[in-house]
């Protein structure tokens, strides 16, 4: 070949890097690390090209490269990035070089499996590039990385070609900062390594040698403990101080409040010592704070703690368990009675009024309040169950049949109250998504760009009234109340507003529509159980009109579900396609509802699912 | 004007409807009546084109119109439809002409107003036009109408355009059939008017009179009874049978049985009647052929068949219904501690654990039976306040805790084979989504036609087993069993295949996986109360493993989901617009993308709701 002059030094990078690709496929590593030195280009690629291929052949690596300087090059510029993706991406990419993501971290990976070689092959003479390895980690092994600097100067190595403590200890200060090495030389215990590595800094003897004597007079345990709270490694710290016998209980106990580590102290004593106990109370005392009660409870109650366990049962109004822990101590009669009538208050502030009753009727000993539970509970079945279990049917003309008719007419008014919002929502309804689709169509017409809008808007406002017709009857004493609260709190916390004529009307309609759907849907069990309590007593009229009102109410929603949420809704309104249609025309009107359908208000364009397979009807009614 | 020739004669539609439209409007209802008879326009048309001044101004219409016959003749050729939409819809139509739907129907409207008016106009000169009203309703008067001719024969009209019976009866049977005409005559109960009828008719006297003369013998409810039962009209006949004294009772039970006319004969007796209890027990035993057991026990129980009641409650295991009506009774103790054990089996077997234990518990007074079950059932909670209540410790050790731990083992590889599935289904989408996305480039792409889709279908079906891997570990004691076998009909149930290559995998997968995610979503209390129960007895280690097996599960699927349910799922896939789109291929790409989404299949596109919002893990597990 004739010489070239200059253009010889000038690299074309998609040459090289062929070049190289095909070198390391050639197993060609002196090669190629050479050219990448040279060249600048990241040593990564080495293993990122192929992996597996890299990890099948690193003692060739190795052999080829046979430089302990360079070793540690291609070691310390090891990053987790994949440059096969990120800076050299290879043009004919196969599938299967994306193996990086094997399991673990690649940095990781590639210490470890050079080190194993390394060590296999000769450790005294790639001794600083284990050292290295060690260091590179992600999480950076300096106590493993001291300790063969420690092992190198109990047992120097024989070898003329190995290096020696001195001068690996000067290797890792090169590649860890003297304060970082000195810390974790503690943290190995031994003392000749930290002084080891003192004297290698530019500590003051003055400072650190004080510390390390005072170390030295303390029992094994007790001192490892010291270190360990000192380089606030605290669970090792625990782990040591739990060794150091019960004079350093105390100690122990404040640790581990400090440093919030209950669970690991308690993994320390056996479940039935004192300690344990104490760290349970400790434990569970923390736990009432974290608002975590019932937990606090079950610690309490496993370590004996019976007393201690009831108290946080009765915090969170875990009721079962308080009882079950009442009744283990045992609490005498009248104060497992008052317990219970404890815990039926909260329950029934709950509405949780079958459980109130369960409280009341077998551990208060009160029939009489438990079946005013049931039947504040609208539990009309059960509460007859007991009426007449006890023998008290005096409670059937003096509370039930009121409370039965009460809850009709509750029923009633409550069934009223949505239909009447029902209906004015779906009529407001079709007179937006009117106003809209006018809007829309005027949009398109190049002609009329007449803003009528604003004026057709307030004209079809001024149908309707102001605030909404729902909260009127939400003062029921019945679950109706709860129920509805909620749904307003719910219909709050929606974005869009049921405004007459904001931009999100529609929306908002169809979502409070949907409230009122699955609100009625939701009463079928109720209407069912009160029918029957109404039939059982005779008052067959009133359950007439309350089956045929409900009936009626959902025969509305069902009918109106293909109005409200017709086929094309989802796919947005109608697009705008026909004879004279443009691809412009259609790809505007595409843009334009795209952004009107966020993906949080999907949900308000699906028709709800109604219930129909839940039969609550009687047949006996007409 | 000049004589145009045979030109008069031919009448444009268009315009003489134009032009009775303008006379409609202007009241001129005689021109308009009489061009309408003269064309043949169907008649309905002077309500339809404006209801409301039609029936503001009948009074004006029948003296414009002033005949009998024409009247008549408005009045039969009277239909529901509404022909300013059918027959002659109107080039200019205004909105408020569709007032026909405004409550009622139209025939029965136009009659009753044009009735109310003539008779107040002139009953007698108007008698055959109301005769021909309240035949024509909807529900033909013909009882009324033959009352009103009775009448005439009773009290003869004086004046001197007056109809007498004899004629106005010769009309009615001119527009009513004979027989119907003599069967309603009967219904009047008025034997003059029925000989009218029958002389008036070709009935063979012989025929007829030996029944009238029988009914004549009888006492009049039980004639009128008769009478009833004779026209098939069997609410009448209990009406009139009700009155003819106890010793026709059997007799009515009888009626009432054939024509299931319970409800209308409890209204007619007393609720405190022993006729009351015994149509009661009747329908009781047919409300227990209908499988409405329940409401049979209730009608039984409120009439005193307590004994009944009970037999109809326990057969539908309304248990709660079944031990109030036992204890009202009273059963003996062992017969209802029998009764409690043997809902208690019922209810077990219907998965219903709680309140099979309370059965055993309160009734058969069993409460090793009544914990059992409710370890059975996972109620751990609830089986320890049991344990404790009873001072049964000793059922801790030999029952609860290897309970708890079959439970973990049973969550533990449920999960894992939900999770197995999950992640199956997810790929399986993926490798269908590409396929398809494959095809469908391919369909756009003019170039490639080559058929590679059969073998990609069948290389990418190859990494899949066969069967469901769920059904493996359906075997458990604890309530998953019921769970995935409920999954497994569900999933039956569904029309589209999960088989690989079927044309709607993709939907079939969806389905699958949200599924999937419901189920697991839904463990979230189980496994909570599961959790709490493992812990209170040292089993931390499998408590935390449930957990944090649990815990990986959830935050798999939550990640899923954006991926599965991308955003531009439910638009149809992305619509194929870009730079080299026209709006034929958009069209084209959106009339391709319809029916692939029937409404039924919308919710596979829409993404499950994971209750995030449900605390169940526990701080104290790691």
């Amino acid at each position: 070949q004739m010489p070239r002059g200059n253009l010889e030094t000038i690299h074309h990078r998609a040459l090289v890097l062929a070049q190289l690709r095909k070198w390391l496929d050639g197993l060609r590593f002196k090669d190629a690390f050479e050219c990448m030195r040279k060249l600048r280009i990241n040593l990564n690629l080495i293993y990122d090209h192929n992996p597996s291929v890299f990890l099948d052949n690193i003692e060739m690596f190795l052999k080829q490269i046979d430089s302990i300087n360079h070793i540690n090059l291609f070691l310390t510029e090891l990053k987790e990035e994949d440059t096969t993706t990120t800076m050299y991406p290879s043009p004919l990419r196969s599938d299967s070089s994306s193996a990086s993501g094997k399991g673990g971290k690649k940095v990781d990976i590639v210490c470890d499996a050079l080190r194993s070689t390394m060590e296999t092959l000769d450790p005294q003479k790639y001794c600083l590039c284990i050292l290295t390895s060690h260091v590179k980690k992600t999480a950076p092994e300096l106590e493993i990385a001291l300790q063969k600097v420690h092992e190198l100067r109990v047992n120097p190595p024989s070898g003329s070609n190995s290096v020696n403590a001195e001068e690996a200890l000067k290797y890792l200060l090169f590649l860890v900062n003297v304060n970082e090495l000195y810390e974790h030389s503690l943290g190995t215990y031994d003392f000749d390594l930290v002084l080891m590595v003192a004297e290698k800094s530019q500590k003051d003897p003055k400072e650190y040698l004080p510390f390390l004597n005072m170390l030295k007079t303390m029992e094994l345990n007790y001192q490892r403990y010291t270190i360990d709270k000192h380089l606030k490694r605290y669970r090792k710290a625990l782990h040591h101080l739990s060794k150091c016998g019960e004079e350093h209980f105390t100690e122990l106990l404040n640790l581990v409040k400090d440093q919030k580590l209950y669970s690991d102290a308690l993994e320390l004593y056996p479940s039935d010592s004192e300690q344990y106990k104490t760290l349970s109370v400790a434990y569970g005392e923390h736990l009432v704070e974290q608002q975590q009660a019932e937990q606090a409870g079950l610690l309490l109650w496993r370590c004996g703690e019976t007393a201690r366990a009831l108290q946080a049962f009765v915090s969170c109004t875990s009721w079962r368990h308080a009882l079950a822990v009442a009744t283990h101590i045992p609490l005498p009669p009248e104060q497992l009675a008052l317990l219970a009538r404890d815990l039926a208050e909260k329950l029934l502030e709950a509405r949780r009024h079958r459980e109130a009753a369960l409280c009341l009727e077998q551990y208060a000993k009160d029939c009489e309040e438990a079946i005013s539970a049931l039947i504040q509970g609208a539990a009309w079945e059960e509460a007859l169950r007991l009426i007449y279990l006890y023998n008290r049917q005096d409670i059937i003309e003096t509370n039930l049949k009121s409370a039965l008719l009460d809850a009709h007419s509750n029923q009633t008014s409550f069934l009223e109250s949505q239909k009447a919002l029902f209906i004015r929502h779906k009529n407001r309804l079709a007179v937006v998504r009117e106003l809209k689709a006018k809007a829309k169509l005027e949009l398109f017409d190049e002609d009329g760009a007449d803003c009528a809008d604003a004026e057709l808007y307030s004209e079809a406002s001024s149908v309707l009234t102001g605030s909404h017709l729902g909260s009127k009857y939400s003062r029921s004493n019945s679950r109706i109340s709860s129920r509805s609260s909620k749904n307003r709190r719910k219909a709050e916390g929606k974005k869009h507003s049921l405004k007459e004529g904001s931009p999100f009307e529609d929306i908002a309609l169809l979502n409070a529509l949907i409230q009122i759907i699955t609100i009625v849907d939701k009463m079928r069990e109720e209407v069912h159980s009160l029918l029957k309590a109404l039939v059982l007593f005779q008052f067959d009229g009133p359950a007439s009109s309350l089956q045929r009102n409900y009936s009626d109410l959902l025969q509305l929603m069902e009918t109106a579900l293909p109005e409200i949420w017709s086929e094309n809704l989802q796919q947005g309104q109608t697009p705008l396609t026909g004879p004279n249609s443009t691809a412009n025309s259609i790809m505007a009107s595409f843009q334009q509802q795209r952004p009107a359908v966020p993906q949080q208000d999907m949900e308000a364009l699906t028709a709800p699912k109604m219930r129909n397979t839940i039969k609550w009807k009687l047949s006996i009614l007409k």
